[in-house]
């Protein structure tokens, strides 16, 4: 199938190799247009210089940036992908923005007889390089039909969460349950350091029960080592959280831990610590 | 082995079952002689009115008991175990007390010649019931290897954490982590429902990756559903709490978010959940 691929950050770029690998015709579009360039020299695929361009003749255009007005930009705004989409094309987007922009984009879309699918993911750098991903989507039963096969590409589950905006909504919770989790377990392998006890140890008989998490088991070694040069990097976490906080307001679900972790992230962002990964909560704690 | 077992809670009766039916001969003490009555008719073992009788010629004195005071009482206080005790015996303490009775009523057993661990469980009454414990201890190896295969009589994982006193800080870590994780996972489920999402759906797909716990897995259900008429009681959790935030003034490690759920449980038990699981601490967000 012709597609197209806007946005080769750490996720887009791998994310656009095996859609290319999986037998597509895929064009790519990347604001630095140096990485597009090389993208199409290793996997085999074309390149265009603007979003317009780049999604000519595509029944699909995935689509992974940065934030709401990057997503804007490239959809909506000068030389945007609406602009070069043919009526009854499908816009698919992978990036995590709130879900008020993507209702905004998805109207647009409708307006101009396109598809909207949005559709976070998790699974970070490592999941989109095995094609491991967890894909949340929201859309109608329809366009999702049409987009859930290429998706499966690089997804290892890819679920329809309800209309346009569920998959955002979803990908918040999906943050929400990590800013408590990390924060509890920092505090509590902090508190294993302070009393002494071999912190490993700790992990590999909590692990067992009540306590257990994916953080625990993938996250513990490192943060009693302090090493945190990896992963999800604090600077994500912030915008994320943002967008949970500000849907918060509307929706009146009240989030008093997780706003008080979005403030201790902004102070990891003082301390240097904006690329580390989110597990550095536990820095704060121990180097208070 | 001739073995005694003091308190017979909803944990010390089936662990002391455990141990009769694993070809021990178990004598217990319960302050409420009836229950103890009650034991002996199932499961065929002895019951004395005192712990200072109960204990007489045992190798190993199980005790499973409320919390600090009642252990002073039936371990120190008048007709306390540690009169009845023969010299070598070993006291093997399955309540979740601080590590600083623990030291104490270790100490005060070396005077008297008796070993002592500090044992306490996590895996709750089903734990209990099937015999599959998770078992912290703190203690020297000697006497954990005397005691340990007999935890095994009711412990899936039984494990020695470093000297007396390792086995309630463990246990502390643990409960510092899920205080946390279900306060985010509260703040996380309740967000879903005020969005509109299907929450057990979100449960599926995120339980997939790194927003992953056990507390999701197994309590996310009945979080939805307002139903908390069962599992580890809030009573509980404020009494552990507390040991928590004594232990960490000692040693320094902040537990800022610990001592915010710490006074959410405080509501949910002014608001009548005092039984509820752990897990209630959604109702505060569901129902402000």
């Amino acid at each position: 199938m012709k597609v197209s691929f806007l946005g080769l950050g750490v996720m887009g770029y791998p994310m656009a190799g095996h859609l290319q690998r999986a037998g597509h015709d895929v064009t790519v579009y990347n604001r630095t247009e140096a990485k597009a360039k090389a993208w199409a020299g290793e996997y085999g695929g074309s390149h265009r210089p603007t979003p317009a361009t780049a999604v000519e003749g595509s029944e699909i255009v995935f689509c992974c940036v940065g934030n709401d007005d990057d997503l804007r930009q490239v959809l909506a705004g000068k030389d945007g992908a609406f602009q070069g989409m043919g009526k009854g094309a499908i816009l698919a987007d992978h990036t995590t923005v709130s879900a008020e922009v993507t209702r905004e984009l998805a109207a647009l879309a409708a307006q101009k007889g396109l598809g909207y699918l949005d559709a976070p993911v998790s699974g970070g750098q490592a999941g989109a390089v095995n094609g491991k991903l967890t894909v949340m989507v929201g859309g109608d039963p329809q366009t999702f039909a049409k987009a859930e096969p290429l998706m499966q590409s690089y997804g290892r589950a890819v679920t329809l969460m309800g209309p346009v905006g569920n998959g955002q909504l979803t990908k918040m919770v999906n943050q929400i349950c990590i800013a408590g989790l990390v924060q509890g377990l920092s505090e509590a392998l902090n508190f294993a350091a302070k009393a002494g006890l071999d912190g490993n140890k700790v992990i590999e008989v909590i692990s067992k029960g009540a306590a257990q998490s994916w953080q625990m088991e993938n996250r513990g070694t490192t943060m009693l080592e302090g090493k945190f040069d990896f992963g999800f990097a604090v600077d994500w976490m912030r915008k994320d959280l943002a967008i949970c906080l500000d849907e918060a307001r509307r929706n009146g679900a009240p989030l008093p831990v997780t706003a008080i972790v979005d403030q201790f992230y902004q102070r990891v962002q003082e301390r240097g610590g904006k690329r580390w990964d989110t597990s550095s909560l536990i820095q704060l704690l121990a180097n208070p």
